[in-house]
């Protein structure tokens, strides 16, 4: 295996850059992730192990880390908090998926189809335990007002996006609502920790924070996009993940607001009725090409990515700070 | 409806008493509890309400009332970590109808048959970051600790329950420890609140502890009893629940402790295998009756309410002590 020195520069990426300045921080987020998942019931231990082993990007607590190393703030507490990240994380992929019904997660079978949906809802309560159980062993309110108000406002992101499934008229700031709530409000809470751990104040703190729902919620809707055309050995997920779950993204909501009488009972037949055909998928994708559904979502995820890269420009300068803002870019243009 | 002046003396329970004496107190977390599920996604709202407002005993934060104003703590704290216990034992129970599958809660229809699986977990995610949110506001990390740990507990008792369902080799030291964390590890920090709340020092915060521990033991175990052969208007569960669902409770595991090998055979059949016909239940609770489940299961409960009230015997004397002695016989004798 090449060592980081002999990889092709060209391979590098923003995350690579960070995580090469965060290796050693990273690895201690690592043991103490798999030291703290311990519990005397071996299937936690299991079922955690084949979903976190399973790797993933861990972006959120990368986060956390370099929101700290930004302020020199104190690393040890960085790599608890950004462990407690992690196993929130963890936590709503584990109930998602339940909720989802979802076969595949990271290129392999999800854990509720290889554990079932029980140990999987349970699990992901033990999980989530856990993450304030390190909180409390850190030992400061802010953070865990900070991360106990993230972990309502997703669970308030996922009840409202099951609440609008299917609902062709919904509005776009319905949409921004959701994914604020189930995705970016955790970017947000991982990059505010920084600041609190190296008491950098307040306006600090709030900058940090626009920081990463900015990112966050740029993320999402790249992602989304990313459903309707992605690399699926890449992803490893499927495209059309959302289209068959009904799940109304920006893709989608688009392609809708210039829609035909025609198009749109297309989209209430597939979307609000579920009532979906062998060639549906292909129908909808052209659809969105139609009305420029990719372009108008990335568009709008590069407005989001704009503000994020702003709220940057008040932090203190240096070689970190600009890797951040090179990640911004590059985790709403990926096509993995 | 009758002032309390008017009830009949006869039918005041252990329980009436407590709640009498601690009337305004529990007001104050019924408001709590109903102002605190606030949500601007109204799904949240509108399962919270049917779970919460469908009543329940809240014998929960009625415990944490009761070992505050035993040390005559703040009460307004106490309101406040009363709810957040409400709120942890509402997420469990949604959570747990979600993986037993059930079809009942007190006596109506339960939150997963209403509003369906998905809103069920999401709304208990939900429930559960509230009830940290509470928490972080009251601002004590030594109640954090204890109720982060309660709930990690919590989900390691539902996961063993999980791994162990149907294994009639099963010891009776595991069923211990299933209902240890599925139960009485919240009955435990509920009390153990109290005296933190009151700075009464660290022998009797373990006192309350371990009075709560071996309440919320005993109370499970006749509840596990009641379950072949309560009274099924009163509890609103349906006799055999647990038999349905292959759960080894004390009743079956005395039965099973000097069974033919036929009888394990049945065992094996209806519990493992759950292969269930229509005359089993019947036959399950003659072999009960045969071994003396019944008897042997209550005898066990009242070893443990022994231990719950000689855990009281070292706390500050009063009427409300006395009260929740008596509640200990009550929780263990009780046909509801």
């Amino acid at each position: 295996m090449p060592s980081p020195a002999q990889k092709p520069a060209l391979q590098q990426t923003p995350l690579d850059h960070i995580l090469a300045a965060l290796e050693s921080d990273m690895d201690a987020v690592n043991t103490l992730i798999l030291t703290r998942m311990e519990s005397p019931v071996p299937l936690i231990k299991q079922l955690a192990t084949y979903l976190i082993a399973a790797g993933g990007k861990r972006v959120r607590p990368l986060l956390t880390l370099a929101s700290t190393a930004l302020y020199s703030g104190d690393m040890k507490r960085a790599h608890l908090l950004a462990a407690c990240v992690e196993f929130i994380h963890t936590a709503t992929l584990l109930h998602d998926d339940v909720v989802d019904e979802s076969r595949e997660r990271r290129g392999k079978e999800s854990a509720n189809v290889v554990f079932g949906n029980q140990a999987s809802v349970l699990v992901g309560d033990f999980l989530f335990s856990r993450a304030f159980q390190l909180m409390t062993e850190d030992g400061s309110i802010e953070v865990l007002r900070i991360l106990s108000d993230a972990s309502a406002t997703i669970a308030e992101g996922e009840v409202l996006q099951l609440s609008v499934a299917g609902q062709i008229d919904m509005p776009m700031d319905t949409y921004i609502q959701v994914i604020t709530g189930k995705t970016a409000a955790l970017f947000a809470a991982a990059v505010e920790v920084g600041p609190v751990i190296a008491d950098a104040g307040s306006a600090q703190q709030q900058a940090m924070r626009d920081f990463g729902l900015n990112l966050g919620i740029a993320f999402q809707i790249a992602d989304d996009v990313l459903d309707y055309r992605g690399n699926q050995a890449k992803i490893g997920k499927t495209v059309g993940d959302d289209f068959r779950e009904g799940k109304l993204t920006a893709p989608v909501l688009y392609a809708l607001q210039n829609a035909s009488d025609e198009e749109r009972a297309f989209w209430a037949r597939v979307m609000t009725d579920k009532d979906q055909q062998a060639d549906d998928l292909k129908q909808a994708l052209a659809l969105i090409d139609k009305h420029d559904g990719i372009g108008k979502g990335l568009a709008l995820a590069a407005s989001y990515a704009q503000k994020a890269k702003y709220a940057l420009t008040t932090m203190p300068d240096s070689p970190l700070r600009a890797q951040l803002s090179d990640l911004v870019d590059y985790m709403v243009n990926r096509d993995f």
